[in-house]
């Protein structure tokens, strides 16, 4: 992919981004890199999109330094990509029309936590797990999990979720505040620490979500919740995708507050056997997991169990010891992992949707079809209480032929979401790979997002290329 | 107030205003009023502000309607003020530059009811006793509940909440889509049905909590929730605010799923005695409900007796009928009314604002103190799991004096809620009566609201004289 690279020695690249450069080396010195390895990782990411390097990156390490680039590059007009761990799927860290990426890796600093308000304040480089190993003895954690090790700032920024949404909700609701660095270099703080506010326009939930588009997010106030007295959770499987879905629809319908329930088709569950050295039968499969007291977990687990029962599944085995679950649940994180190891000199195309609950069953169905009629092979596995779930082709990125099939069934799912009620993405946000698909999905509303971006970031040079589709 | 009343008849309406108006009536006909007495209405609310009533009001009765109010006051440059019951209370409906009023109240079908997927669509005039009413058959119901029934498009705009936010949520949660009319008259739709969505800006949340600034909300999707098995609760008196307070804070921090848990003041607990007929200790007391199985509320309540008798607090008589409960919870939403009968011929001058769960004993004792020194009658009442609490200034809104002495003090009360990392409204909004605290409040993030209004709004046209101070 050498021929997408553009490289500060190249003599396509701009005087302006070269100017820019200069200034970012004497001021930031070894911590602006252009070494077109650290370029090309900065552009990278597990994605599926052709690799397109920044022309430089610089390591922030607090939020007035992120100011000073974007004040720089805004001056220039030159793109600035926003980068976490390049753990997103859609090409949110590309940089088409190249730029100055500026990797938050180093702001990973958790500012304060307020076990009374059950919140936290943390710079955007730090991760999901670091937070949570922090947190592990104050009783609380941050419930939002994403299959990779993402950094808070990045999950901000696409409006991630993960397989405690069902119950705990998504990065917009785990969001108090927000710092960001606007794209004039101004430094604003959104929202704050109440638990809620009507004053005035909610710029904490515009941002969440506009993958670097609009600002860059420097620190986050985060809403934390109390560890569960009791956890109880297993597996529990089903002769078919449908009877799965329904038990899954009668869960949530009857208002049981489950934490996590997970779908796993069976060639999934069959990864996650040979890769995670599970011994499950390989029918599709719900992953489980209950939050409570203990006679309340034991509760949701019976209730459960007679759902599963009358759907044709089961038996549920939920007293499961917590060393079982959390190899279920690493299994089940490691899915991405698992997946590729189907065919492991191939590489994976990752994709999500989310359908209301009612038409699950149908969407599931019909695109484990669509599968199998392409003659493709893509383990489903998914956050099924909140009717999404993922796709995870394993293909051969240079092989064109496979690549057309690919792109054309991920065409077809996104618009089958849309056109049932739903989304063309659940959790992994727009990036390069979705935009086509917004017209669909937002109609007119595509230019009232376009309208804001165009007053917020009048020279399109933040993350450039990104969630709206060229007019 | 008559002299603050624009009329048609009065030679200082611009030619514009006049113009538009001859158009509404010839082709809304008798939907399009003019009346003091009607425009004075819809200017006026439960509010303390002055009435500045519109130069007509317009009874819109489908969304294409709205859109040709807005596109023909676009083009005269005339103010669209939307209007929905007229509950809000800080001066939202008001006319101050004059305009048309949108009464939205005849928008009043319930659209679809979609029970597999806990949702349904309405016009944005329903109110939300309208909508329980309706659903009440179907097993779920809508939580969000602000004092009056107002309308839910009004409650979208305002951000509203109410008693069950601390388990449910505000309207920023309840709302999945939104049906607008943008300033120029185009029609857009927001969202979608799915749980969740990464497809782009938050259009939803954006315009959720906008006070008509940017645009007319004239359908809504929203969450529903299926009825608890079970409900219990009762209330539970208190030595003092400060313990009331304090078990409060110990009840959101042990985790318990609280559905409602509501502070009232001695004089309020008065106020309702005398006025709901109830027969309660005339000390300060918390209203509480959990809502969950059988097992799960006799849980709650007993873990929250528990927490009540290690602050001095009990006895916690939560094994309440359902008709006893339903008496509670009605002089609980009728606080206003009974507060206003302490002083039968004053008038009401309400405020809100949220600060932190641990800086809420602090705060409510200091607006106490505050209260009785400057010799304010004023009971306190409020949401205090989110935070969140009322004051309800008795006054005599012609009495220049009184006035000086309630409107420091309310400033001082906000200047206190943000000053502790809080918010001046946690769920009224700004409207006329808030936009002096924004700039303590928001900082230069309100130079990026103002940006977003001026792009989506160019002629202010949308409501104006609303939440953005002028700078």
């Amino acid at each position: 992919m050498a021929s997408a690279v553009k490289g500060v020695e190249s003599p396509n690249v701009q005087s302006s981004v070269v100017e820019v450069i200069d200034t970012l080396k004497q001021r930031f010195g070894d911590r602006c890199a252009t070494s077109l390895a650290l370029r090309e990782q900065h552009g990278h990411t597990t994605t599926w999109l052709a690799n397109q390097p920044p022309d430089a990156v610089v390591f922030a390490e607090k939020t007035e330094e992120v100011a000073e680039v974007v004040r720089l590059c805004a001056q220039h007009k030159v793109p600035i990509i926003p980068f976490g761990r390049g753990s997103s799927l859609e090409g949110h860290v590309n940089a088409p029309l190249g730029g100055i990426s500026v990797d938050l890796s180093r702001m990973d600093k958790i500012l304060e936590v307020n076990s009374e308000d059950l919140d936290c304040r943390v710079e955007a480089g730090v991760t999901r797990k670091h937070l949570n190993s922090y947190l592990r003895d104050t009783g609380l954690f941050f419930p939002i999990d994403p299959g990779a090790d993402a950094s808070i700032g990045g999950m901000a920024a696409t409006r991630a979720s993960g397989t405690n949404a069902v119950r705990y909700g998504t990065m917009k609701d785990a969001v108090l505040g927000l710092t960001i660095v606007t794209a004039d270099g101004r430094i604003i703080k959104t929202g704050g620490r109440a638990r809620k506010s009507s004053a005035g326009y909610d710029l904490t939930r515009l941002f969440v979500g506009s993958e670097g588009t609009l600002g860059v997010i420097t620190e986050l106030t985060l809403r934390l919740h109390g560890q569960p007295e009791a956890i109880s959770g297993g597996v529990c499987p089903f002769p078919d995708v449908h009877s799965a879905c329904n038990a899954v629809i009668s869960t949530i319908q009857m208002g049981i507050p489950v934490a996590r329930i997970e779908l796993l088709d069976s060639l999934q569950v069959k990864a996650c056997n040979a890769y995670s050295k599970l011994d499950l039968a390989e029918t599709p499969t719900l992953f489980l997991e209950f939050h409570g007291s203990d006679a309340g977990v034991r509760e949701q687990s019976e209730l459960f169990s007679a759902i599963a029962e009358e759907y044709g599944g089961g038996p549920f085995d939920w007293a499961t010891a917590a060393e079982e679950r959390s190899k279920l649940w690493t299994a089940r994180h490691d899915a991405y992992w698992s997946g590729k190891s189907l065919k492991p000199d191939s590489q994976v195309m990752v994709t999500d949707v989310c359908v209301p609950i009612s038409r699950l069953a149908e969407c599931v169905s019909e695109t484990a079809e669509d599968i199998s009629a392409r003659g493709l092979l893509a383990p489903i596995v998914g956050h099924v209480g909140d009717g999404n779930f993922h796709v995870q082709i394993l293909v051969d990125l240079d092989n064109k032929e496979e690549m057309r099939v690919t792109e054309d069934f991920v065409e077809q799912l996104s618009l089958r979401a849309i056109g049932m009620g739903g989304t063309c993405t659940g959790e992994h946000g727009v990036g390069q790979g979705k935009q086509k698909y917004l017209r669909s999905e937002h109609g007119d509303a595509l230019e009232v997002m376009r309208t804001i971006k165009q007053a917020l970031d009048p020279d399109n040079v933040m993350n450039p290329g990104k969630i709206l589709p060229q007019s």
